[in-house]
């Protein structure tokens, strides 16, 4: 899976993805970072919206999971349980979501409790960036399913 | 303000809540419910995307606030300071966001400090309900500020 097959799966997959107009800019195990502009996310005070922010923030951290488990060669169904978001900024442009799993052993516990039981959770945070300053804070819970358990 | 214009209000200042197609359902001084299709709000699994339901769940809980200040005469800019979400059941169809300021006293105490000090923060509920059950539960902390303050 390449960045624009992310792309073109969100856009197809999530319509609202693509009214947004979210394009990926980096996929990698390390982290997604997606990009979205002002226009289609704009609010009445002329910066971002909190909800297309909030939305940003959990399509990239959602991604790290599905591009990390496809990576994998697992099929999954991924969807989001909780999240907080802080809004640190005014966004008065185009701005990134760039995610990232914070423990890197809790991918390794996440992982076998996946294969095991065929379905864990993992926290996923993403980070807001508008000129390359972070504007906002978001960390979601994540529940995977696997499609495709193995038989024990 | 009526249901009608604070729709209009909506979709012209925000343009993501009509691409949602985001409507009014109720409004007054206790609550705001706003409804939203599966149609454009869809996800991978068919369910309603989660950055719709909380974006839906945000527009509800501001509006709130906006309708309420708005009705006591008062100009201001209304801003989401942060939030969390819970996103306790898949979403299958068209929902609603029922927004509720769950202290009622929190709004005295609000409107002193908005009337004193030009800027105060409150805390906002929103319920997400499909088919009459609560799927999801947001809770957010929004910053109103006084563009017509008064001399003291």
């Amino acid at each position: 899976m390449n960045k624009h097959e992310l792309e073109q799966y969100l856009h197809e997959h999530i319509p609202l993805s693509l009214a947004m107009q979210v394009g990926v800019v980096e996929m990698g195990d390390d982290g997604v970072i997606l990009s979205a502009p002002l226009a289609p996310n704009i609010n009445h005070t002329s910066t971002i919206f909190g909800g297309s922010a909030s939305a940003v923030a959990i399509l990239a951290a959602w991604s790290l999971v599905h591009v990390r488990l496809k990576n994998a060669g697992i099929a999954s169904s991924i969807v989001i349980q909780r999240n907080s978001m802080e809004y640190e900024q005014p966004i008065y442009g185009g701005f990134i979501a760039r995610s990232l799993i914070t423990q890197p052993e809790a991918w390794q516990l996440f992982m076998r409790t996946f294969l095991r039981w065929g379905r864990a959770r993992i926290a996923v945070s993403s980070l807001l960036e508008y000129k390359g300053e972070t504007v906002g804070i978001f960390e979601g819970d994540f529940v995977a399913i696997n499609l495709n358990p193995r038989k024990s």
